[in-house]
């Protein structure tokens, strides 16, 4: 069975990591996140623009992070997911912020950006990875054998969710729910785990109708 | 910055599994591998017909690779990659019998093949998760806008370590080495990791020279 399955991290196994910078700073520019607007470039706009304003520096970042925990249930949640399939978390937060608590999570596989800081510390840049990277990774993990199970909660996932065999929300805002009515949406790790387990014994039939393809061998 | 690293595991991060269970049953058979046969076909038709001759089951295979564990600082140096780069493990081995001990590598991501067993519990065949693989998922991943850096010890990952930015052996057999003598090579895990940060760093200068194509933003 080639399965992999892509996350979402922020909104699915912990808090908005803009939003407890935004509690942690006062600085209400933090506090939009990509499930009020899907264009991170406009999202980082602002948020670099308050950030050199206050002179926001990498380590005020991960100390104002350092408390941040995963959701109840989130690690258990993951670490059934690692157990039964490969898994990325695919995210469009940046790695000098997810870093900082990514023990937590248990060092998961992380796909995400990263941060531009000057000679001060002082954070004023970012580099995408790549981008629109969601759906890019569902493509390349596709070329390379796999077939994708996704959940994210958020505008910048829908792209993923579509492009996955088996997508899903978790924990979404009602309206983006309602605006992509034919996507499944759960509210609880156990109902997605179940909706994922269901997905893989309809993908595995799938496989095994095309066994000579990928190459089974039975002695 | 955007790398990503693709390890072997058998024989790089800890001792061969069929080896593991050549030891326990005394089945010779087992003994090959990948470091001499880079034919995964060849390799596992033996392997199989030994397994249906005495009756190798899953669970005796567990029981066989229940004490197998990490060669001395791979835990350490593999938790050293990851907090550095995203990191995949990328094997011929099959999940069946590496998720026995993917726990003391805590949990990575690796991308492997799956065995097939009867009703009886017994090992009957394999199913290849993609035929050749490992230089697959070098060029999926680099699809998906990764530089790719990459170390293995035997013949099914010259092609891995040749499509990677920057490839290496690491305890490959003297003859193997020999024979690509291009390819740098290695003996400890820390001359390794030298390896993939002088690497990362030429890699980072590349991007640096395409900034706009990689969308850096400052504000």
């Amino acid at each position: 069975m080639s399965i992999c399955v892509t996350l979402d991290i922020e909104g699915v196994l912990l808090p908005e990591l803009w939003t407890a910078l935004a509690d942690h700073t006062g600085e209400d520019a933090f506090r939009r996140t990509t499930t009020e607007e899907g264009d991170i470039a406009v999202l980082m706009h602002d948020r670099l623009a308050a950030a050199r304003a206050m002179g926001l520096t990498r380590s005020w970042i991960t100390a104002a992070l350092t408390d941040v925990m995963p959701f109840a249930g989130a690690v258990e949640f993951l670490q059934a997911i690692r157990g039964r399939w490969p898994t990325i978390l695919v995210s469009d937060t940046f790695n000098e912020m997810i870093s900082v608590v990514s023990h937590k999570l248990i060092w998961p596989t992380i796909f995400c950006h990263s941060l531009q800081f000057d000679n001060e510390g002082i954070l004023v840049g970012y580099r995408l990875r790549q981008h629109d990277q969601k759906p890019k990774v569902v493509t390349a993990l596709r070329s390379a054998g796999f077939r994708i199970m996704a959940a994210g909660d958020s505008l910048n996932d829908i792209g993923m969710l579509r492009s996955a065999d088996a997508g899903a929300f978790i924990n979404a805002p009602a309206a983006i729910r309602r605006s992509h009515p034919d996507l499944p949406g759960f509210e609880t790790y156990g109902t997605l785990f179940a909706f994922f387990e269901e997905a893989a014994e309809r993908l595995e039939v799938l496989e095994s109708s095309s066994i000579g393809r990928l190459g089974v061998f039975q002695c």
